[in-house]
C-alpha cells in the first residue's frame, strides 16, 4: 500500500525530529552532530509550516470578523479559508526551491514482506526504522520531491482521527432536537435511502463516464466499476456547515433548517459507512471486480453492521455520561471536572468504536445526540456553556483548518489527475444525484406528511447539497491508485465550486424562492446578549422549556399556532410517539432529573422498581425544580428589564431592549402526551426564543 | 541516537496505522491483506491504550470530585492520578502477555549515516521507512518486547510540545499580577539565582555520589560531571501545581503565595533553558568532559540567548495579540472568533520560538504573562472567562494526563536503574540545594526588603519544594545513556515523594508553622458564585479594580491599610517602578483601553505623536468606562444584592451571601504614583475580592 505520495503528519515529525534532538551523547562523532543539526533542522521547518497554518487561520479569523461585520454574504467563512489557502498553496508551489538532496532514498532487498520495525546497520550503529507504506514502483522519484510541500502535507487519517470527530460531535450536540425530532422520518429517509440513491446513481453516471474516457482513449490506467461506487459515496456526504451557517444567521425556516441539518449530518455518517462496506466489496475468484452476490450482501452486512455498531457505541457512551453525571450530581459544584469528564467520555467514544472495529466519527456523532438530549440536562448551568463553548472552539478550528487545507492541497498535492471528461461528468452526475435523491423521495414522503414539504423547500434542498470536509477526508483517504486520485482531484474541483456558489447563492435563492427569512431574526448582538441572558438568569436560549407552559395554548388551538399544532399532532407517526413516551417517561425520569417520576409512569405492578430507580432526590428536584422556575420568574420580572441595561452597560453594545420571556412554570401535566404536543408545537416559539424575546409574562392569569 | 526504548508516539501510530488501513488495493494478494489486517490490529491496539488513559483520567476526576466533596486533603489530585497510574502499569507490566513475534528488527548494512527515509524492496514491492533513532548495540534484544508496554509509551516530546504548553501558558496566565509584581525583584532572585545555585550544589553533590558509587563498584558505565549538572537542572524544576492549589484551596498568605507561586513557575523557564545550556556544554579536543573555559562561556552565552530570545518571543507575541484585540475592538460581538484567535496566537508563540531555535515552552510562559497583562484587558467580557476555561480544561486535562503517566511509567518503562545510593544521595542533594537556595537568598533579599520573608516563610518554601511534571519531562526527554537512565528512574521517585509527601503535608504544614490560612477563604462554592458574579455584572474577581480608587485611602494613610501603604511605597525599587510608570503611562495605553490617554501622559513635545497613537476611541472609551463604572455602582446596588439570590436559585447552592464590592469610580487621579500605590496597595483588598465579598459601598461618602 502507498500513502498519498510523500504525506506526513506534521505533528508527528514535530515530536519526531524533536526527540531526535535530545540525541546520544555519548559519542562525540562528528556524524552525529551533523545527523542531529539535520533533525533540528527538520524540527525547525515543522514549526514553520504549522505555523504557516496557524497564520493562515488567523488570516482567516480577522477576515471573517470582518465579513461579519460589514454583512458580507457573498462569501462564507469556509469559502474565504479556502481562497487563503489556495494562496499560500501557490506560494509553496511556486515560491519555495524545488528539491531537497538530503533524504536519499535507499535501497535494499527483504526477503518475504515488510516489517514493521527495521533495524539498519549503519557501519557498527543500529538505527531504528519504522514502516510508512509502500511505494508503487513508478513512484520512487516523487519520494524525493519538494521538501516544503512535503512538511505542509498531512497524513489523511489526521482528518479523519483529530478534526472530523470535534466537527462532527459538535453537529450532534448542536443539534435542534424539537425539530429534528419532528422531522425524523422525513430525515431518515433522505440520509439513508437519499444517500444511497444518489450514491448509486453518481456511480452509474460515473462508470458510464468511465467508459466513454475508454472510448476516447483519455484513461490511461484501471478505473474499476467499484471505485465508480466509491465515488459515488464520496460525493454523496454533503456537507451540514456552510448553507446551515448561513441559514442559522439568517433565521430561515426551522423546519428546512431541520430537514437540511438532520439529512447533512446524518449522510455523513451514511456516506461513511457506505464507502467502507464499497471498499470492502471484494468478490472472491479472479476476476475481481464483477458482480458477486455473496460479496454485495457480505458490504450489506457490513454496512448494517458498522452502521448499528457505530450507533450503538455513541447512544451507550452517551447514555453512561448521562448516568455518571446524574448519579453524581454534585459535581455541579465543580464544573471544570463536569467539563473534563464529559469531554473524556465523549473523546472515548470515538476511541472504543475505532478500538471495536466500527466508525469512530459515526459513534461519535450518535453520542453527541445522545449527550445533547440527556447529559445536557444533568449539567450545572456553567458546564453547559463550557462544554458547547468547548465544543464550539475545537469545531471552528478544525472546519476552518480542514477547508484552508482543502485551498492548499489544490497546489501542494503532487499527484493531482484533473480529467476534465470525468470532472464534469462528475458535475452533471452530482446534480442529477441529487435530483433523484430529493424529489421523488419528497413525493413519497409528501404522500405521508401532512405538513407537505413544499416545492421551494425542495428546490432549496436541491441546491443546499454542498459538498465539504467529509467528502473531503473520505477522497483523500486512500489516494493510492490512479482512479482514486482521480477521484480526488475531482472532489476537491466539486468541493471548491460547491462551496463559493452555493455558499454564495444561498441568500439570494432563498430570497428568490420566497422562503421566510428571518421574521425574528436576531443579529449577532442579540444573540449574544441572549447569551448573556443565559448566564444571568440561567435560562438556555436553545433548551426545553419547562415541561408545562398552558399560556403557548397548544393544545386549545386558539390563535395562530392552532393549526400548527393540529398539524404536528396527526403528522408525527406512531412509531416516533410509541419512542417518544417511551424516552419521556422512562429513559428521562432514570437518564435525567426532567420528566416525570417514574413512580407516576411506570405501571403500578412495577411500582417497587420505580420506587428503587426514582431516588426521593430525583422527585424532590422534580418539586423543587418546579418551585424554583416559578419562584425565578415572579422574582425576576422587574430584574430582567435591568439586566437590560447592564447588560449594555458592560457589553459595551448599544440599544436597550428589553429582555423578556415566556415562560411559565404554574401549572403542571405530566403526561407524554401533552410534553408531546407541546414540544413538537414549540416550532414557531423556539425561533423566538433562541433570540432575546424570551418574554416574562408579568400577569399571573395564565 | 536512541530514543528511549520503543517509544512511540500513541497519537502517532493510531494515525499511521490508519493510513496502512487504507492501502491500495489494485492487487489482491493475501499478503497485503495479511498486512492490512495486521495494521488494523495494531490501530485497535492503539485506540484501547489511549482509552486506557482516557478511562484512567475518568476515574481520576470521579475520585477527585469525591475528594473534593469530602474536603480530603492529605492526597492531592495529582498524587491521586499516579496512584491510578501506579496501579494500571502493574496490570500492564505483569497482566500482559510478554511477547509479541510480530516485529522482529531486520538487519541490512548500510554505507555511510543513516537516512531519514529509507525504501526497502520486498520481492519487488518498495517500502517506505522513517529513522525512528539510534539503538545501542547492547539494547537490540529489547527491541522486540512486551506490545503492549510499547503501545502506552509515549514519545517523551508529546510531553514538552503538546502537554507543557498548556499547563505553562495557564500557569502565566492566572499569575496574580499585582502580588507577582511586588514580589517582583524577590522572585527573580529566586527563579534565577537560586535555580542556578540549587542546580550547581545538586550536581556537585551528585558528583560526590557518583565518585562514591564509583569507589563503591556499585557503578557499571560512565557518569560525567556534566550528567550530574544536568541532573541537577532537571530536578531543580520546581512544581508550580500541587502546593499552590492547597494554597488556593486554603487561601494562605498572598505574598507567600506569590513567591512560590512566581518562583516555581520562572523557575521552570530557567531549568529548561539551564538543561540545555549544560547539553550545548560540548568541550572541544579529546577530553570531553574537563572543564573548558570556551565551552563553559558558550554554555552561558546559549543560556542567556536563548532566555532572552524565548522571553522576547513570548513578549512580542502577547504584545501583537493584544494591539490586534485592541484594533480589532468589534471582534467583541463574536466571542468565538475572539477566543479561537487569542487560541492561535498563544499557540504560534510556541511554534515561533521553536521554528527560531528558542524554547516553545519558556516563550508559551511569557507570553501567557503578556497576554494576561494586556491582551486580557481588551478581551469581551464573555471571551475573557472562555479563555480562562478553555486554557484551564486543557491544563487540567494535560496536568492528569502526566501525573498518572508517571505513575504508569514507573512499570512501563523498561529500563529503570534503581542505584540505592544514587537515590538516597539525591534525596539529600535535593534537600540540601533547596536549603542552600531558599534560605542564604532569602537573607540577602531580607536585607533589602522592607516586608521581610519571615522565618515560617522560608520555612514553607523550603518544604514547598515539590518536584512535578516539568522534572519529569525533562528527565524523560533523554534517556538513551546509562546515566540518563539512572536519573530518569531516581527523578521518578523524587516526584512520587515528594507529591505524596509534600502535597499531602501542606496543609499541616502550614499550620505547624503558623502561617495565616484563609480569614476571607472563599469555599468552592463561593468561588463558583463570584463567576457568576462575574458574568452577571462584568466585574472580574480577578481583574484589576478601576484606576482610581479613593475609599481604600492608600495615600491618606489612616487606618489599619496605612502601614502596608507605607511599606510597599517604599519597598518597590527605583527599577521597578521606573518599568511601572513606563508600562502604566505608555504601554497599557497603547496596548489596551485602560491606563491615562498617551495625551495626557506623554510630554507636549510628543503631542502630535500622542494625538495619533490615542485614537479618539481611545480616549473616548476611557471616560465612558469611567462614566459606565460610576453608573453601573449606582444602578446596580440593590441590584446586586438581588443577584445574590439570583445565583442562588440558579446554582442550586445554599446560603444567602450579600454580593459586595469596594468599587468606587468618582475621583481619578491619573498620575501614575497613586495608580501604582494603589495597586500594590491592594493585597488584603484582593484576597477579599477574590471571593464574593465584593462590596458595593451603598453610602456616597467615599
Amino acid at each position: 500500500m502507498q500513502l498519498p505520495g510523500r504525506s506526513r503528519l506534521l505533528l508527528l515529525l514535530l515530536l519526531r525530529a524533536g526527540g531526535l534532538r535530545a540525541g546520544e551523547r555519548s559519542s562525540s562523532a562528528m556524524e552525529e552532530i551533523a545527523t542531529e543539526k539535520e533533525a533540528e533542522e527538520s524540527h525547525r521547518q515543522d514549526s514553520v509550516s504549522l505555523l504557516t497554518f496557524i497564520l493562515l487561520l488567523t488570516l482567516t479569523i480577522l477576515t471573517i470578523w470582518l465579513f461579519k461585520h460589514r454583512r458580507v454574504r457573498f462569501l462564507h467563512e469556509t469559502g474565504l479559508a479556502m481562497i487563503y489557502g489556495l494562496i499560500v498553496g501557490v506560494i509553496l508551489r511556486y515560491g519555495s526551491p524545488s528539491s531537497s538532496g538530503h533524504d536519499k532514498p535507499f535501497s535494499c532487498s527483504q526477503e518475504d514482506r515488510p516489517f514493521t520495525t527495521l533495524l539498519v546497520n549503519v557501519s557498527g550503529k543500529f538505527f531504528e526504522y519504522t514502516l510508512k507504506g509502500e511505494i508503487s514502483p513508478g513512484k520512487i522519484h516523487n519520494v524525493e520531491q519538494n521538501d516544503m510541500l512535503r512538511k505542509v502535507t498531512f497524513d489523511p487519517e489526521v482528518f479523519f482521527n483529530i478534526l472530523l470527530p470535534p466537527i462532527i460531535f459538535h453537529a450532534g450536540y448542536s443539534l435542534k432536537k424539537r425539530h429534528f425530532f419532528r422531522n425524523l422520518g422525513s430525515i431518515l429517509a433522505y440520509a439513508f435511502l437519499g444517500t444511497a440513491v444518489s450514491c448509486f446513481i453518481i456511480g452509474n453516471l460515473m462508470y458510464g463516464v468511465v467508459k466513454l474516457m475508454k472510448l476516447v482513449g483519455q484513461l490511461s490506467d484501471k478505473f474499476y466499476y467499484t471505485d465508480c461506487l466509491l465515488f459515488g459515496a464520496v460525493i454523496s456526504a454533503t456537507d451540514p456547515v456552510t448553507v446551515l451557517a448561513i441559514f442559522n444567521d439568517l433565521h430561515a425556516d426551522v423546519d428546512l433548517y431541520a430537514l437540511l441539518f438532520g439529512e447533512s449530518v446524518l449522510n455523513d455518517a451514511v456516506a461513511i459507512v457506505l464507502s467502507s462496506s464499497i471498499v470492502a466489496y471484494q468478490p472472491t475468484g479472479e476476476n475481481t471486480h464483477a458482480f458477486d452476490a455473496a460479496a454485495f450482501f457480505k458490504s450489506v452486512g457490513v454496512f448494517l453492521g458498522i452502521f448499528s455498531g457505530s450507533f450503538m457505541m455513541g447512544a451507550v457512551t452517551g447514555v453512561v455520561t448521562a448516568l455518571i453525571s446524574f448519579l453524581f450530581t454534585k459535581l455541579h459544584c465543580f464544573p471544570l471536572l463536569e467539563t473534563a469528564l464529559f469531554f473524556l467520555m465523549s473523546w472515548s467514544t470515538f476511541l472504543l468504536a475505532e478500538a471495536c472495529g466500527f466508525t469512530g466519527v459515526v459513534a461519535v456523532l450518535f453520542c453527541g445526540i445522545t449527550q445533547a438530549h440527556y447529559t445536557y440536562n444533568n449539567l450545572s448551568v456553567e458546564s453547559r456553556s463550557r462544554t458547547k463553548q468547548l465544543f464550539e472552539v475545537l469545531h471552528f478550528l478544525a472546519e476552518n483548518f480542514i477547508f484552508s487545507y482543502m485551498g492548499l492541497a489544490l497546489f501542494t498535492f503532487q499527484k493531482h489527475i484533473f480529467s476534465p471528461i470525468f470532472i464534469i461528468g462528475a458535475f452533471i452526475a452530482i446534480f442529477l444525484g441529487r435530483a433523484a435523491h430529493i424529489y421523488p423521495l419528497s413525493f413519497f414522503l409528501n404522500l405521508g406528511r401532512r405538513h407537505k414539504i413544499s416545492w421551494n423547500f425542495q428546490h432549496m434542498m436541491m441546491f443546499s447539497g454542498l459538498r465539504g470536509a467529509m467528502a473531503f477526508a473520505l477522497a483523500i483517504r486512500d489516494t493510492a491508485t490512479y482512479s482514486h486520485q482521480m477521484m480526488f482531484s475531482t472532489t476537491l474541483l466539486i468541493v471548491f465550486f460547491t462551496v463559493w456558489i452555493i455558499g454564495g447563492g444561498t441568500t439570494p435563492m432563498l430570497s428568490w424562492l420566497n422562503i421566510r427569512v428571518g421574521d425574528h431574526a436576531p443579529s449577532v448582538e442579540e444573540i449574544n446578549e441572549s447569551r448573556w441572558l443565559y448566564f444571568r438568569v440561567g435560562v438556555d436560549p436553545d433548551q426545553d422549556p419547562p415541561p408545562s407552559n398552558d399560556s403557548f395554548q397548544v393544545l386549545q388551538g386558539d390563535g395562530p399556532d392552532s393549526e400548527r399544532g393540529n398539524r404536528t399532532k396527526q403528522e408525527s407517526a406512531w412509531l416516533f410517539r410509541l419512542w417518544y413516551s417511551f424516552d419521556h417517561n422512562y429513559l428521562k425520569p432514570i437518564l435525567t432529573h426532567s420528566g416525570p417520576p417514574l413512580t407516576t409512569t411506570l405501571p403500578s405492578c412495577c411500582g417497587l422498581l420505580a420506587r428503587c430507580l426514582t431516588t426521593p432526590q430525583v422527585y424532590d428536584n422534580q418539586e423543587q425544580l418546579r418551585e424554583e422556575d416559578s419562584d425565578f420568574i415572579l422574582n425576576d420580572g422587574d430584574l430582567t428589564l435591568t439586566y437590560g441595561d447592564t447588560t449594555i452597560t458592560a457589553n459595551g453594545s448599544s440599544g436597550s431592549r428589553t429582555a423578556t420571556t415566556s415562560l411559565d412554570g404554574r401549572k403542571t401535566k405530566s403526561s407524554s402526551e401533552e410534553a408531546l404536543e407541546h414540544d413538537l408545537g414549540m416550532g414557531d416559539n423556539e425561533v423566538t426564543s433562541r433570540g432575546t424575546r424570551l418574554v416574562f409574562p408579568l400577569e399571573d392569569n395564565a
